[in-house]
């Protein structure tokens, strides 16, 4: 697995419950090898080595390099004749999933469909990780080592299909909302649509909640929203709503707002509409 | 104006206030007849005639037709001399308001942008009509007249903004979850998405509530999508969103939901996702 804040997190909690954990860093910042120390994971030389010394290989990393892992992966054990399980964490559409089932089954390894819904792991906390596939044993068996694992169906294609769906209602309503405030912003009638909703209006009163927190993700989930956008592309319906939620993102992935870290207290909604209307400005 | 739900509706509130309203029934359908002949429609010849006998013209109609009906009526303008006030109340982008904004005004007459939040005006009963321009006392006096007009401001575009943006709240929500709730069905995992986002989810919530209302009104919706999608896009903004909220009202205009009448009652939600479901596979 990778060790951004997601990787870092299950690795983590893994070696707290008592597994050895693995990951090659050859190529890494010292930042990354420092988490991953702090994590107690075990460096491998290369993916040659790391999967001869495996039962389950993890992925967690952004969507758009799921794809490229399965491959290096999948020859590191077509040289070596490792097969340990694969299992696929990553926000990406069913198709994707089964794409990458086609490669990781064609090294002789089995393959387990997942999706992450919340949080990094942490100590006293895991998050929703759904799996799914014909043979999901060896991630059920990590609800012994404090991760929330539930089985979603036996399909590839499921887990993540509830990971694009979820993600779609809360990122979705999220990106259209930014976009919505920020154009009543840019026009002047901020207070006027205040009234016309409502103070108790549900959704707007999400979007003031969830918007804050966003700047400093935006980027990252860009990748995420192309992914739902292929879900519903592959379903027959449009892909422009997700593909303009990834617009947004990209657009607040523009902003200073977005390079904040997650140890960065969250901006206030005024400040992350007004970073938008700027960044329209220029 | 024209004579469909909302036409009528303003034509009989302000004739049950004692106004003479007219409208031009020429070429229009038998129901659109008797229904303007119900709510006290004068039957004015043609465009010409029209202009004259009027103090105010009120455009009410599809977002699609806004420009043309401006474009006729400034020529019956020109024609006779006659310049009546011109009030534009349909769901269109402030680009589209200062368009004919201008065909209005070269033609000598006042013009005022409008947009309308709510349903159809019937007896106790008025929608938020907003109103902005320089010269809006005209549709203020109308207040006088049992309907609930606002000024949001002195410059054409911003009442068609505030329009624009309160129904990218709630009809971009509503196709963005519908989308959604379609796609969990189609890959069989609505009671999962369901145990996902809690029961007391606000905006799953109000996407439970909102669609079921939905499907009668799609096909009308898909342009005022369209509009909206400038609106963002004149400002900088992706149009995406919006436009694939204007797809999935296409979409659902395909099943046969769509035929339902305004006088139907609302399928359940899941007949509405079902529809959806079985127009993907068709």
């Amino acid at each position: 697995m990778s060790s951004g804040d997601m990787g870092s997190g299950f690795g983590s909690v893994l070696h707290a419950n008592g597994l050895e954990v693995y990951t090659v860093l050859a190529g890494r910042s010292d930042f990354t090898r420092l988490r991953a120390r702090e994590a107690g994971f075990t460096d491998a030389a290369d993916f040659d080595e790391l999967v001869q010394r495996i039962d389950l290989f993890i992925s967690v990393l952004v969507p758009s390099e799921a794809l490229q892992l399965a491959r290096d992966i999948a020859a590191a054990m077509k040289r070596t004749g490792a097969t340990p399980a694969y299992a696929d964490l990553n926000a990406i559409a069913p198709q994707t999933g089964l794409e990458i089932e086609g490669i990781v089954r064609a090294a002789g390894a089995n393959f387990i469909d997942g999706g992450i819904i919340g949080g990094p792991p942490r100590e006293g906390y895991s998050p929703h990780i759904g799996v799914s596939g014909p043979d999901v044993a060896i991630m059920e068996s990590l609800r012994d080592r404090a991760l929330n694992v539930e089985v979603i169906g036996p399909k590839i294609g499921q887990a993540s299909g509830l990971k694009m769906v979820y993600a779609a209602g809360t990122k979705g309503t999220t990106a259209l909302w930014t976009e919505i405030l920020s154009a009543s912003r840019a026009l002047g009638l901020e207070d006027a649509l205040r009234e016309r909703l409502g103070e108790n209006n549900p959704v707007y009163t999400y979007a003031q909640r969830s918007i804050p927190g966003m700047p400093n993700r935006a980027r990252r989930w860009v990748g995420e929203m192309e992914e739902i956008a292929k879900t519903f592309e592959g379903l027959g319906m449009t892909p422009n709503i997700l593909q303009g939620a990834a617009d947004m993102y990209t657009l607040v992935g523009e902003t200073p707002l977005a390079d904040l870290t997650s140890r960065d207290p969250n901006p206030a909604l005024e400040e992350v509409l007004e970073a938008v209307v700027q960044r329209l400005k220029d």
